[in-house]
């Protein structure tokens, strides 16, 4: 026999050895976990996913309802999804809109909006004042909500909503299509009837606020998943470091 | 009797008069509608508000999870509340972060990062990832996760989270504590057992996406409260123009 058979004999015991002993140790449970976890993940026929192109596939949004006025002090209201906090000193939040829309001009002008969070009551007036636009008609003309001017901002609240934020405009870019806002909140006024016990924070199930999913509608707040900075200790994992 | 004791008497007669007609007109129905609707809500105790001051007070935030390289490569996500879509053409997404974070210092490096949607049984991961930081551990050597090289952007996305966008930042704004990063969306990815039939848009219901409520916890979604552009029509109020 020449030695390069006996090595290939050799070489298929070896090879022989090793896949028994690794299928013992899978069996027994002895194999590292974290390869399995990752090799089993990436197998996964639950996550194949496809690519759909770039769309604003944010789940969930917010539905802010922007008030402003026009050139003659008429307030307007539209709602808006693409907002959302910024910084938190000072602290403010950012609202994109397009030029084509009534709001774009008036808070271009005046320099301040506010944003009003609504609740499942009024999903049908968050609705209404997206379909139409303020450069056709004065919106609280016909609808059962009632503007109030604030008194730190060049724009108006409406009263029905639990929610307000009152904000100025400390920054304005155009990005594209879109121009993003970035308005400093300069005071937040909340209905007193849907504060916590310690009338600082808003009771979410009291609020009951709406949110959007793209193609899928408007939705209310659903099963309460758990506390911030509690959730994370089920799952028992702690670190070393 | 002298001519100011005549005027007395006439302007009570007149004042008397009108009050009696305004009853009357009341009483029929026939007086201005909205001017009730405006004192009515004016006056409504449902609505008393209370100011809080200069709170980050949107109802309610999405949660995305953002990826990064560091300056080694090693992958690392964190959860973040601050962010939203911010312009359709280029689409972008803003995501608000501070120095402090490892993910601030990655992005700033790498120009580059993953928007990571979650679902409700990826809650403990959301907010484990929020409580430890990169600089301390890798969090994809001690959790169930699989980090996936993006092949549009220097950054990982995570294999397990059922919607990911890939975001390549084309705008760095310091606004005070917080730093706006604006990720032109390159391409998003979605796991095929959320399509609709359509096979292009997210079902919301299968997605069970999650959500923030401040110092109220983490939300799942609730009921459907019906389809925007349709919402509206329940109220009946086609406006004159």
């Amino acid at each position: 026999m020449k030695l390069s058979e006996l090595l290939n004999i050799v070489l298929v015991v070896v090879l022989i050895f090793v896949l028994i002993r690794y299928n013992v140790k899978e069996a027994n449970g002895e194999v590292n976990e974290a390869s399995v976890v990752n090799s089993v993940a990436v197998m996964d026929s639950l996550h194949v996913k496809k690519s759909v192109g770039k769309r604003p596939f944010l789940f969930p949004m917010p539905v802010g309802v922007i008030g402003s006025y026009d050139s003659v002090g008429t307030p307007n209201i539209m709602s808006a999804s693409w907002i959302g906090i910024v910084n938190s000193n000072p602290m403010s939040i950012g609202v994109s809109l397009r030029p084509a829309t009534h709001t774009y001009n008036n808070v271009m002008r005046n320099k301040a909006f506010t944003v009003n969070i609504a609740n499942e009551k009024l999903i049908e007036y968050v609705d209404w004042v997206g379909h139409y636009s303020g450069k056709d008609v004065n919106k609280f003309d016909v609808l059962p909500l009632t503007p109030v001017k604030s008194e730190l901002v060049n724009a108006p609240y409406v009263h029905e909503f639990p929610v307000v934020l009152e904000c100025k405009v400390v920054r304005t870019t155009n990005l594209g299509k879109h121009t993003h806002f970035v308005g400093q909140i300069m005071d937040v006024k909340v209905d007193t009837a849907i504060f916590k016990a310690d009338k600082k924070f808003v009771d979410i199930n009291k609020l009951r606020p709406v949110m959007t999913g793209h193609g899928s509608g408007y939705f209310g707040i659903g099963e309460n998943l758990g506390r911030g900075g509690k959730v994370y200790q089920r799952l028992g994992i702690t670190p070393d470091f």
